[in-house]
């Protein structure tokens, strides 16, 4: 991916072959989704570890599943960083730093939608090079890095994605997880006016759809709030799949916040305009 | 399932056993299925069928499903009703009949999300009795009737299903399709009435969200502009699993409307409350 090696570090990069890290995403994949699933529809109980009424639901199955991602990388890679969503950061200026959310997603995952994911990133020097969704309950497993964006369902063979053509808003189907997450931080309106131009707008599926547009079915995802844990481990596989995705205002999307992720470059740049005339 | 018995048809139910027409559910679900899975995540031309513009989702894959499962049934009981979403109504008054949705949620189905299902009904004498959800992406298949709520996933061993006990609002999940149907019926301020008052609202699960509440982890529906194809197969297994549905003014859900399902009956008596109160 020609664009992620952009910039002043591009001679390094470019002799920084992650590739074989390859098979360490798998890995970690099925050593969390052995700790997920069991939770999986099981009845959780979300809402005693936050005696302040916030419903934030940090479940069992959440922190066992990073617990043993991080024991995996920091026996294996102990000059490694690992930043997490579950607990405090591990060397996260490390040359290459794992990107961990175990469950992106988390209330899908507590109604029992198979629309949340496990995302395992890679990043060299703060740019996310390798990254994959997970979702154990499907069989799905999304991946992507300099040797391109893959999707295998269960034992089928793994296939390359790509996104789609669609390049203008009038044919695209955007996707958001909810409308709540941004009348919280003011993007509401800002998202209403990308929302009016596009064909249609799908709310619910988090990490999912940035996978349903790297397989060419879903054309832009507009969100805001995000983390760097909720995106990260996504990137390398849009940009793998063609795709683009920055932040609203066209920035770096590595460290979250509002993120915009479209089918292509002429489909994005319209998707810019769109939020930015509000 | 006594609440299903009521009324002056009794006796006369009681004496007509649908259970026999179980396997036909699963013989139903199998045979759509085969037709509708080459469709899903292969690129739909969705607009073609449309040239005034408007966006409605009708597929190769809603209509062929549908064509396989009328003539399973008109071969095999050629006095038998069948309403179906894509093709006239033959015999709707007949006192068996059939009801078919394909692809209930074709807007999940187009971008490939794995919520979508194939609804298949039986009902008496326009009484829901006997219904299916299938999603054959996921293998999972819900079923309900007068023996029950069940739900299998692969080649599991059925269990049965049951609602949850949340019966105040504060500790509900509530989940609706899209907040888009509300906004072109009038329905919206009342919606928000409701989701103000539960602990968290999904949006994006069409039919799946009333299987996820029959299975204990969506604890409200509310929707409007249901046809009777979009809820009458899902009735007997809303009610198989101990939940309550009704329209929004409390009466019989089994034509379509404006539709809300809850976990049991003290909710459901808040849900009415709060729909009424705006």
């Amino acid at each position: 991916m020609r664009d992620q090696l952009s910039g002043e570090t591009t001679s390094h990069i470019n002799t920084t072959d992650l590739s074989d890290f390859e098979p360490v995403l798998h890995e970690l994949a099925d050593c969390s989704a052995n700790v997920i699933m069991p939770f999986f529809r099981s009845k959780l109980d979300v809402e005693e570890k936050h005696e302040k009424g916030i419903y934030d639901p940090v479940t069992e199955a959440d922190r066992g599943a990073e617990q043993v991602m991080r024991a995996l990388i920091t026996k294996r890679f102990e000059d490694h960083g690992i930043i997490g969503e579950e607990f405090p950061n591990k060397d996260p200026d490390a040359d290459l730093c794992w990107v961990f959310d175990p469950i992106d997603g988390t209330r899908a995952f507590i109604i029992g939608a198979p629309t949340w994911g496990t995302l395992i990133g890679l990043s060299h020097k703060g740019q996310p090079r390798l990254g994959m969704m997970n979702q154990p309950f499907t069989r799905e497993r999304f991946w992507g890095g300099d040797n391109g964006a893959f999707y295998r369902c269960g034992d089928q063979e793994p296939r390359r994605l790509a996104t789609s053509c669609a390049d203008e808003l009038s044919q695209a189907v955007l996707s958001s997880t909810a409308p709540e997450h941004f009348s919280n931080r003011g993007g509401w309106e800002k998202f209403q006016s990308l929302s009016n131009q596009t064909r249609m707008t799908r709310y619910g599926y988090d990490c999912y759809a940035y996978c349903l547009l790297s397989m060419g079915l879903v054309d832009i995802v507009a969100e805001a709030g995000l983390a760097t844990y909720d995106i990260a481990p996504l990137i390398p596989i849009i940009k793998a799949a063609g795709g683009i995705v920055t932040t609203w205002d066209n920035g770096d999307p590595a460290q979250g916040g509002e993120i915009l992720a479209s089918a292509n470059q002429a489909l994005h740049d319209k998707a810019l305009a769109a939020l930015a005339k509000s």
